[in-house]
């Protein structure tokens, strides 16, 4: 039996790497803090919601059905629904973990005694497949997302197993593995899902259960991935990365959460088994990801119509897709790539993707979510209805459910982990990487290394670090100072210094009671974009600290429309009285051409205004409208 | 029986109007002008191409299957392949009637005989719907496409019908539109098809038969829709259209070919009915879209997922959609309000998007054609085999037919009716619209005129009219100069004079045996666009007369990369010794970023190169490669 407790319990627990995340147990997040109230949102509103609307949709009643056998007449929903069931019921897992609120306790078990009434003998369980008037178990590879639900209910169990040790949630997940083991073992269907996802599912279970029979599955689903298994469809094999071995690739391509998943299996595959090319080979796809086809906010998918990655600098902001659920698979990813090598560049992307794209899909009533992550929104568009199923992924207002509802879930499992994202230990010391105020605790070769951290961070780039509990003997605290950060300094008890951008490690041996400050000197600034990205060429962005700012057209003066204004790029931005970021507005006016190209220039420059930005991650909370990240130069500032 | 041969043929023929167009039979292109080269390549290759996929795919033996009672068991294909069948016969019908070759006379009456053969008693028929096995007739009205297909199918009988006189094509056609106005009128199902275009086939249709009710079973389609009779979809009602009533919308919206097919047939219907009201919020529609919402090439929709039209300044030219049936649609649409009002401006249009749309598709083996005709492809993408059926829309090469093919046999049907689009006639002149070298007649009040055009345009501006026939008292010849011929002169018998944008007049009753000469000055252009474009900000193309010009990687110097360029906005475009358009460019050159946003400044400037443009509708004939439009300047050539 795997061991089990809060203290333990963390997502993702590698056999190596530089760095070891601490345990749910470990962290306590203050109420207060930014990341502590999304964790109190999550526990009183988000999960609950998730709850309500699975089974207002039927898709709980899916599986309810499949244990009934009153499928395929019941069924509701799309054709995956049942992961969905599975990402709550992991959210639930780790709440209960996190906080110890045996509602969740409670409601896990219900849903898993659902799971397993569905389940058949064999460990296939699905609702829409397998059943007279069904199609037949896994006829459809590309899109069927049979295994890609396995991987979440893995993940499930994983957390529900880990947070309570439930010997009966234990045994689904090893009937579910051993049937993927021997389904799509050597000898069997020697193919891969169109979404991938199980593979870090699979690892994740060898490392809960020591059976290491389903990290050969992982890896065999890794290798075949690229081969050309599944069939050529419209987006190309690319969008469910079937063309090129994993290996191989230079970049990521394709549906951008099956990227970004298969990814982060293969470095939980690599760190295990100390495969040093794959890792190298993900870090080098990270590295041109990031480089060329990511946007501002840490998101990445440009494109609606196959949620993909564009080619590099495709990245218009009109419609950037950036789906909530590719934001959460990039935070997974980078944190598993932070674990394995250190490097403090991947804890700058987890901390941009998380306050600019994780933290902007769910409005502050717990209640409404964005699927897409728009930086650009023209108009208001059509009202979104409150408590109303939205068919549609791109709105200026979030909706409380989707046709296609993965995101909601998705963020409550990654907010109910979160404490274990934010700071790491290894041998020597301990690591922080995130700046989310509250206790942390670890266990190092010294002893045992408690500390508080206080900070107003993000609004503010103090943090203080008051160390409750030390070691005897020699160890070190690192503190990660962001890449804008440039102006920084450390005060601890012998002084205060400049630090750059990096990991800073403290070599003087902290006792308990002292405190150490950290000042980000979080100002805003400008932010310009590589020339190559059309769709913002000529534009600057805002950003203070870690949050990307944005242009709303409910901060206009009155009249004024969101495409009639230009940035005066020889004002700076700004703090206001009111603490608000702010700019200096140009408007432009005249009337529109019958033809908008043609030999003529702008039109003419009118009155100046200073207008308040809005934090990127809160657009849309006040009232429906237009809303830019970029906003076009009235005079070049660069050349 | 309606009056029939290539002399009256037409495609629409209006009640009312400024202008009367020439029918077939009166306009014969020169085989070696522009329109002449693409017609006679329809001939010899397009329509040849087009018969042998239909065959091929099994779309017309689906049709076939409906006479044998094979189906639905031999269905291939999409729902909506019917409609291919009936465009590729009123391709050929309508060819037969302007060259008279027989091969297509017997072609068209084979196809006729196999759809007259797969039609129910009743005037139904449609392959995929209504036979045990497949869903019931009428039972998706949002995606079944069966009054699309009826559109399609009448307009093919209506070609058949003016170039032939065919009475058994004129049946069916009757026994169609019958069972249209049984099933649809009032009492009946008093909804609309998720895809118009049976709007306009029904006026024609009753233009034809000289029966009311077809009109009327239009007037009822228009006026129910935008009142939400169909579902609403992820893509939201305005995608069929069915959001707004028409009369009462501002601007088209949703997806393009079915808002450019639906106000066609507004206009038809607007202009047989003297409804000025209708007419007039059509011309407003027309003019917002084409203010705010069309690309410099005349191309239509800014999404590839709903295949829509964007918000307004929503046109990246990142995969800019820009479909070539809803170019097909929009020289449709221009045309009849061109007819309807006389107004140049609808020229000026038809004449961009036949020249930087519907020509840009086909390639010039008659063989290949662009589904989407994007105004920016950053990498060479994977390459298209040859004489393979391509499930993408997208692509830097041509295909030679697709999943969803409706452009090739799109294109096919507009080329052999061409001749009807370039010149019109009212009772007291003639009007050149169209500069096709090519000869001309038409009656008018004073009796019939005969010109002869020659020139080399588009690659000229130089346009000669040889009068070959005159009537012996007064009339007037009309010359189109287009908006972007701003130094013009035109050649009469009585001197020369400088003649600005718009309708030019010649106020000289001409004699046969005199020639009028209007030089258009063509030059290559810089243009601009509106500063609310965000995908095409600080960027500028290149024009030369009605041609959009486009940036190849091959004609880059070596090792130089696409997006490693930009445009020394303070050279303008020049013509070469070999009569190409050239610019004069700027390398950037530099590592990348390993983050593409930050303070600093672009790329340093390397050398300057001076680099040859290709004519935008040819891009892609020579080899795969990058492309663009739209070339960043190095310089803001404004403010």
């Amino acid at each position: 039996m795997p061991t089990s407790s809060p203290t333990v319990a963390r997502p993702a627990d590698p056999v190596s790497g530089s760095y070891r995340p601490l345990a749910l147990g470990d962290v306590s997040f203050d109420g207060g803090g930014y990341w502590g109230q999304w964790q109190g949102l999550n526990a009183e509103r988000i999960i609950a919601h998730c709850r309500e609307w699975v089974e207002r949709v039927g898709w709980l009643g899916n599986l309810r059905a499949a244990g009934d056998g009153t499928l395929p007449g019941a069924r509701r929903g799309r054709l995956f629904t049942d992961a969905d069931v599975y990402k709550l019921l992991e959210a639930m897992s780790w709440e209960f973990g996190r906080a110890g609120d045996e509602t969740w306790d409670e409601q896990a078990a219900a849903l898993l005694a659902v799971i397993r009434a569905a389940m058949d003998d064999d460990g296939y369980v699905n609702s829409f497949f397998g059943r007279p008037g069904q199609p037949p178990r896994y006829s459809d590879l590309e899109w069927g997302h049979e295994l890609y639900n396995y991987g979440h209910l893995l993940q499930a169990v994983i957390a529900r197993v880990r947070t309570t040790g439930d010997r009966e949630a234990l045994a689904i997940g090893i009937a579910v593995a051993d049937h993927i083991c021997r389904t799509f073992g050597v000898g069997g269907i020697e193919s891969v899902c169109g979404h991938p996802g199980v593979e870090t599912a699979l690892v994740e279970f060898a490392r809960l259960t020591g059976d290491d029979r389903y990290r050969e599955q992982a890896a065999l689903f890794l290798d075949r991935r690229g081969q050309g298994t599944l069939a050529d469809v419209e987006y190309g094999r690319q969008y469910f990365q079937d063309d090129i071995p994993i290996r191989d690739a230079d970049v990521f391509r394709g549906h951008a959460v099956r990227a970004l998943y298969l990814a982060a299996g293969a470095v939980d595959l690599a760190v295990d088994r100390d495969d040093t090319e794959l890792l190298a080979s993900i870090e080098r796809q990270w590295e041109a990801t990031v480089a060329r086809r990511t946007y501002l906010t840490g998101g990445m998918g440009s494109h609606h119509q196959d949620e993909a990655f564009g080619e590099d600098f495709e990245l218009p902001n009109d419609r950037a897709y950036c789906e909530t659920c590719a934001g959460v698979a990039s935070a997974m990813l980078s944190w598993r790539l932070l674990l394995a090598t250190g490097r403090p560049r991947y804890a700058d992307d987890l901390e941009r993707v998380l306050h600019n794209v994780v933290a902007t899909s769910p409005g502050r009533d717990g209640r409404s979510f964005f699927y897409a992550n728009t930086l650009h929104q023209r108009t208001p568009g059509s009202p979104v209805e409150r408590d109303v199923q939205s068919p549609r992924a791109s709105a200026s207002q979030r909706s409380a459910w989707f046709d296609v509802s993965c995101c909601p879930t998705n963020v409550a499992r990654l907010f109910s982990t979160l404490a274990c994202y934010a700071a790491t230990s290894n041998g020597s010391g301990v690591q922080q990487h995130l700046y989310a105020a509250g206790d942390y605790a670890a266990e190092i070769d010294a002893g045992r290394v408690a500390w508080t951290v206080s900070t107003q961070y993000p609004h503010d780039g103090v943090v203080e670090f008051t160390i409750t509990e030390a070691p005897p003997t020699e160890w070190r605290l690192s503190l990660r100072v962001p890449e804008w950060a440039t102006s920084a300094t450390l005060t601890t008890p012998t002084g205060t210094v400049p630090v750059a951008p990096g990991m800073v490690r403290i070599d003087e041996t902290l006792a308990a009671g002292e405190v150490v400050r950290l000042d980000l000197a979080i100002e805003p600034r400008f932010t310009f974009p590589d020339e190559r990205i059309d769709g913002a060429r000529g534009a600057v962005a805002i950003e203070r600290g870690p949050l990307v700012y944005c242009l709303e057209s409910i901060d206009l003066p009155g009249g004024l429309e969101l495409d009639a204004i230009e940035l005066d790029s020889a004002v700076p931005p700004f703090m206001t009285g009111d603490a608000d970021v702010a700019v200096s507005l140009i408007e432009r006016r005249g009337t529109n051409a019958s033809w908008p190209y043609g030999a003529g220039g702008k039109r003419p420059p009118g009155e100046s205004h200073t207008v308040r930005l809005e934090p990127y991650s809160e657009w849309g909370e006040r009232a429906p409208g237009a809303m830019r990240v970029w906003i076009p130069m009235a005079a070049t500032a660069r050349t």
